[in-house]
């Protein structure tokens, strides 16, 4: 909207989450938020179903699945996280949820990490605006706003709630991106820290970094909001009393790091990656390594580019017993290097915001290469 | 929408402004809003008139005026600032409105400080919902949702820009209450920095306390919520950065104020204020004093409640060489203080927040009386 290039200011305009409803016992809310879309489908004569699209992780948990508000008649489809999403898959998923009858949903709810999350916004904007995926993996390429959305996530970290992207891999051209758009912002997210309880301590550290790592990120770029700044911040403050003071899976810890993943979500809304992030997509695209793992892995070979982040970073992990691992490219050869290093340099924006327009001239392939070495 | 009531668990469901847009000059951007609005209206066959509530400071600014997307056919309406707003003021506003032909316009525009951005979110409220002011003034009590508002802010601190109330006195009962309400959060706000440039020191001074005192009452109080609590925090710091290094009013620390304000108003959203809004509100009642300013003049008299807060609120106003009004009770009889005592108690809320539900224990009328003459 803005005449100016959106590098040459940074990102100034921001599309918020519609609300939220935060704390313990939150997911007994959703009920009422679906109700209230249903309601308003009864009355526009619209099809009242509602589509879940759940962690697989959940799959029999009945406790949980009796909880979320779903009647006989809408449609539960648990979403495999094994694979990050691709745009093939999400088609695939789209194009069933059309010949079952919810090619209208009265809402659409992620409830799930950030794949499901990402998976429910993708979805729902394919289903307004029609067409593939892979369309509309870029900027502002969504015409239509997608079906009423909510987030429920159950692990805290990605800020896949606050976002507007939707990260998918396309298999044909090997690019991962996501589809950036105000249309890809949850109208509404309910946040429970009690899901996070049992989430596998590793995943738990993983995810948590995401929040931690794409805030250092942002603060040490160019392209720069204040609003943004502030959020980033804050996120760092939450992730260090989560990861350097005592058990990160408290109760406490675990209610900070929702509130982290969040902000860190609106953050990332304002203002851009830096130089993990792209290195952390070679890494998903060429090894299926899962993004958060990915990043972690990526910090973990990057002290010349933020000392600090890194250290404190070795310090949580440390702190927390969690190893990162090592030597995920030890058998890559020089095909898997090119992969690796045309995955990453294609990510312009984030890099530009790191290193400045001429990134290409510190990035070179044989920097790239050795820096993949070291992880 | 919560089973539980909201005093046992402090506020747990939030609906946020629906975007912003940040930045030095970003002024430039609201003509895009407003047409926005109007091509809707358009399709719609609706009004495509729009409602310009603007602080009068701004009366005669033909270089400001002419950038803010007016057309000959928009109404501009010049927003009083002397007194704070009153319910009376707002219904006669109102009727002004709808008996010029604006009754449903395609956007309202409230682009001021406080005074002007509640103006806005209450003529809003009231064009679509009917009736007076004061049936609104409390908690949820507007049922539908208001013309689509857009916020300019050219002066930081109240949050107004980012708070789901508008506050007004009732003459008639001598209340000061908002209309507290999901439906008085602004759709859009545009905070462009330039714009507060030329506020005069001191009320730039008052105003930006308001961040800083209501993230201090709200991290003081007892009804928490950990998404709050970081703005608040973030609040806090920015505030130090603003007020304790350098000028406050260099484009830097305007610019940081200006998220302060924002993000402090994102706070109250989602908590409650303390002990400072209550006896400042009385002020206001009583004695008409601005709210900002009466908040100043209640922390100066709080050191007891508040150690840490009026010891680096001194340190602030002494630093930027701001003097805070004194005696300003001198002159009151026991009527007077009578009145002041009322219309600070009737604040349950915030009051049982700060100090529990026997908060009429502590705050007996000879203590109430007895900080009010310190003033």
């Amino acid at each position: 909207m803005s005449k100016k290039s959106i590098l040459d200011t940074g990102v100034r305009k921001v599309k918020n989450v519609g609300g939220f409803h935060f704390g313990s016992g939150s997911l007994e809310e959703l009920p009422t938020y679906v109700e209230t879309r249903r309601a308003i489908a009864r009355e526009q004569k619209k099809c009242e179903g509602v589509v879940f699209l759940v962690d697989h992780f959940f799959r029999g948990q009945e406790e949980i699945l009796a909880r979320i508000g779903a009647h006989v008649s809408d449609r539960i489809a648990f979403v495999e996280t094994k694979d990050e999403p691709t745009t093939d898959g999400i088609d695939q998923l789209t194009r069933t949820l059309i010949a079952e009858g919810y090619g209208e949903p009265a809402a659409l709810v992620g409830m799930g990490g950030g794949i499901t999350m990402d998976t429910a916004k993708a979805v729902s904007n394919l289903l307004t605006n029609g067409g593939r995926a892979a369309q509309y993996q870029g900027w502002d390429l969504v015409k239509r706003p997608g079906i009423y959305k909510i987030a429920v996530p159950t692990i805290s970290g990605t800020g896949a709630e606050a976002t507007r992207t939707c990260v998918m891999i396309n298999k044909e051209n090997g690019l991962k991106l996501g589809m950036n758009s105000d249309h890809t912002v949850f109208d509404q997210i309910v946040m429970d820290p009690d899901l996070t309880a049992t989430v596998p301590r590793n995943q738990f550290f993983y995810t948590g970094m995401d929040a931690y790592i794409h805030s250092v990120e942002s603060l040490s770029g160019s392209y720069r909001n204040p609003v943004g700044d502030a959020y980033s911040r804050e996120t760092i403050q939450l992730c260090r009393d989560v990861f350097l003071e005592g058990d990160m899976m408290s109760s406490g810890s675990r209610e900070k790091l929702m509130v982290a993943s969040y902000l860190g979500g609106c953050a990332i809304a304002t203002s851009y990656v830096g130089l993990v992030h792209p290195f952390s997509a070679g890494l998903s695209v060429v090894l299926g390594l899962h993004h958060c793992v990915a990043n972690c892995i990526a910090l973990n070979a990057m002290e010349e580019f933020y000392p600090d982040g890194w250290a404190e970073f070795t310090r949580m992990a440390r702190g927390q017993n969690i190893s990162i691992p090592e030597g995920v490219c030890a058998r890559l050869d020089e095909a898997g290097f090119r992969a690796l290093y045309d995955a990453t340099v294609i990510h312009e924006k984030p890099l530009t915001n790191a290193l400045g327009e001429d990134f290409r001239a510190i990035l070179t392939y044989e920097r790239v290469v050795e820096i993949f070495q070291r992880m």
